[in-house]
């Protein structure tokens, strides 16, 4: 007899953005003639670069002939990307790699989700709260999250991100956490880390023997200087932090799909036996096992945002994207709304106002004008009362949101 | 403290490709005039069809303009595709299916191994021996496996397919088999089953209440009548079955990445509390956290498959390949070996020669006539004393090794 993972009947039935999909369908089924704006998944809409464009028509040309043809790839990804990776995503900073520290897939969910395969279902977890919605499922789909009670899951201490501690989250305190799941700049509120804090960190993990899990997905959107754009700048890091990173908001690939994760090779957690194992291996081996690589024609895509017509024009987008952040903070702003994020990352989090939940200032917006974001706490306890926009929107969406906004006051 | 999956550490330690790549690098690079065919990895060598290439080029296009570019994809995959696998790969042969029943993917590997995910750690496996690697090491990983002994893993039922029973896999009598992986065309023995047989295996997992993995990424190299393509042929069998499919070798994606999986929606199997859970819920819960979606791109590469050139030029492809298939089974026959598969199939399957174990002949044949393939016990215990060669190189390749084979004898 046939038996299912019972750890998926403790998840509530639905994904986040799911349940907004289904919501947006509904009203739109019901008010055909409504014109929504969407500023609520965090998906790009900007085209792909000129030089991207232009790398995978070539390399789809390449898979015409048999000469050229690419079947398998190796699953680590292509050596030419891994090395543009590390010599333009990292050297520049004074981190070093090796090839084998690179692993390229088909966009950071994957390995977000994935990366617990390797690990023991008796750690204990650390999540900042709100958090991207993937870190606690994948974890509670194991078990790993123990049950779900009404302060959240048993086996996650939460460390609050809010107005009241500036959106800093404190080290945990009342448990060991034996991984740690970071994310900065942050999705969902769009606040950074200093380089100090994020140093407390590492120092917790290098003594405490734990992994932090770093997800710098959004880390093309620093504006500021001094932040850190990876976690390998503070030192001792390689040591204890695994860091996701993302072609998907960095050129527009969220249809693309490619991204990648470095796993340092002196990064190691403990067997049961008390030895030492390295994770660059147990890694490799499931993605050996799980995984057939990124195709050719992604690697080539992705490869060419690091040529110099390639960089200009992605950092255009980028530029374009966090002119769209301004502009709706500063009406946000202006219209009296306790605005945070927007100014190294593509996302605006807010207050709701008029002491609203989260999904009641969703409707509001969905209802009266017409725009949907993403309701706080779905991504997260600490998220209620608050509200996700993406400045990912078309530059004439967010000033017609804005207006509408403007509107109502 | 930072754990580690325990489980890794009872896996062999590497992987069977991986074994075979390093063994003929070493080769390589210790005789670098030696001129290797590589009949090994069931890689693809022929370009991509015509008409995927001018639906690929056409999606890049869509991919460079605001008003066509596509962002994230839902996770399910695009219902064009949907649509047309539903059209043109089940309802010819009377099966209906929901566009809710077809997964979009990166091709099979990542589902069959992923699958497990939504499945109890207590199901006991049933699995034809020799088998594709990924369905054990994926189990393993989990610790479904049980322990490796040296029979095979303890929670695994091997079913024996050799010549003595005509490869054809006789049903589990020792355990009840809760969860049952079946590949037909089989990889590696290239070897079909009948409609008949099938059924039996269909019977019995109703009867048991299991759940059969069935993997048909070979199904389009079918060429004799009343052989089934899918195990929703038999009926009954989508109240018992998962199906894998995959674009790699139907129409040479190994290098593009897209295949699909069908769970049927009256697939169920039973939740601790003995309620029965819908699994095409649970895999979407988990596709929807853990994957992105296949890229846009893609899903235009294989729906041009379906077109009336597509369909053509792929035929034409495989057309090839089974030619190799034959030149090489007529050669090695003539030879005096005996050979299986072939016929259905782009795998040879053949019986070591003088009594040679698996890697003795596979040493023999890379250090002698420098041909690359695989050793038969690298897929199970009953693969001892077999050997792989696929019919995937290029024409040349094939008659070249078979002249080289001759030239030994």
């Amino acid at each position: 007899m046939a038996t299912i993972n019972n750890n998926f009947l403790k998840l509530p039935v639905s994904y986040l953005f799911s349940d907004i999909a289904r919501k947006v369908a509904k009203y739109r089924e019901e008010n055909p003639d409504a014109s929504i704006i969407r500023l609520g998944i965090g998906d790009v809409t900007r085209p792909l670069a000129p030089a991207v464009i232009e790398a995978m028509h070539k390399a789809v040309d390449e898979m015409a002939c048999s000469e050229t043809f690419r079947g398998y790839g190796p699953e680590h990804g292509y050596d030419f990307l891994q090395k543009a990776i590390i010599e333009n995503d990292y050297l520049p900073r004074g981190i070093k790699l090796e090839m084998d520290e690179v692993f390229i897939n088909d966009g950071a969910k994957s390995d977000t989700g994935n990366i617990g395969d390797i690990l023991g279902l008796d750690n204990s977890l650390c999540m900042t709260d709100p958090i991207y919605p993937v870190y606690v499922d994948s974890n509670a789909m194991c078990g790993r999250a123990g049950e779900l009670t009404p302060d959240g899951w048993s086996n996650i201490t939460y460390c609050p991100c809010n107005a009241e501690n500036g959106f800093t989250p404190t080290l945990p305190t009342s448990r060991v956490a034996d991984i740690i799941y970071l994310c900065f700049p942050n999705n969902p509120t769009g606040t950074v880390i200093t380089r100090a804090e994020l140093k407390k960190w590492v120092d917790y993990a290098l003594q405490h023997d734990s992994i932090i899990m770093y997800d710098a997905a959004y880390e093309a959107y620093i504006q500021e200087e001094d932040i850190p754009h990876s976690i390998y700048e503070i030192e001792g890091a390689k040591r204890c932090a695994i860091e996701f990173r993302s072609y998907s908001k960095t050129a527009g690939f969220t249809g693309v799909r490619c991204g990648y994760t470095i796993v340092p090779l002196e990064l190691t957690a403990r067997a049961s036996d008390g030895s030492r194992v390295a994770l660059n291996a147990l890694w490799n081996r499931r993605q050996c096992t799980k995984f057939n690589g990124t195709s050719y024609i992604q690697h080539r895509a992705a490869e060419a945002i690091y040529s110099e017509e390639g960089r200009k024009q992605i950092r255009e987008t980028i530029s374009y994207y966090m002119e769209n952040a301004r502009i709706m903070r500063d009406a946000l702003t202006e219209m009296g709304y306790e605005v945070y994020g927007g100014v190294n990352a593509p996302y605006i989090w807010l207050r709701c106002p008029k002491g609203m939940s989260s999904w009641e200032f969703f409707d509001y917006l969905l209802h009266g004008p017409h725009i949907v974001g993403t309701p706080g706490v779905g991504f997260g306890p600490s998220g209620e009362g608050y509200f996700r926009l993406t400045a990912f929107g078309t530059r004439e969406n967010c000033i017609e949101a804005m207006h509408r906004l403007k509107a109502l006051n």
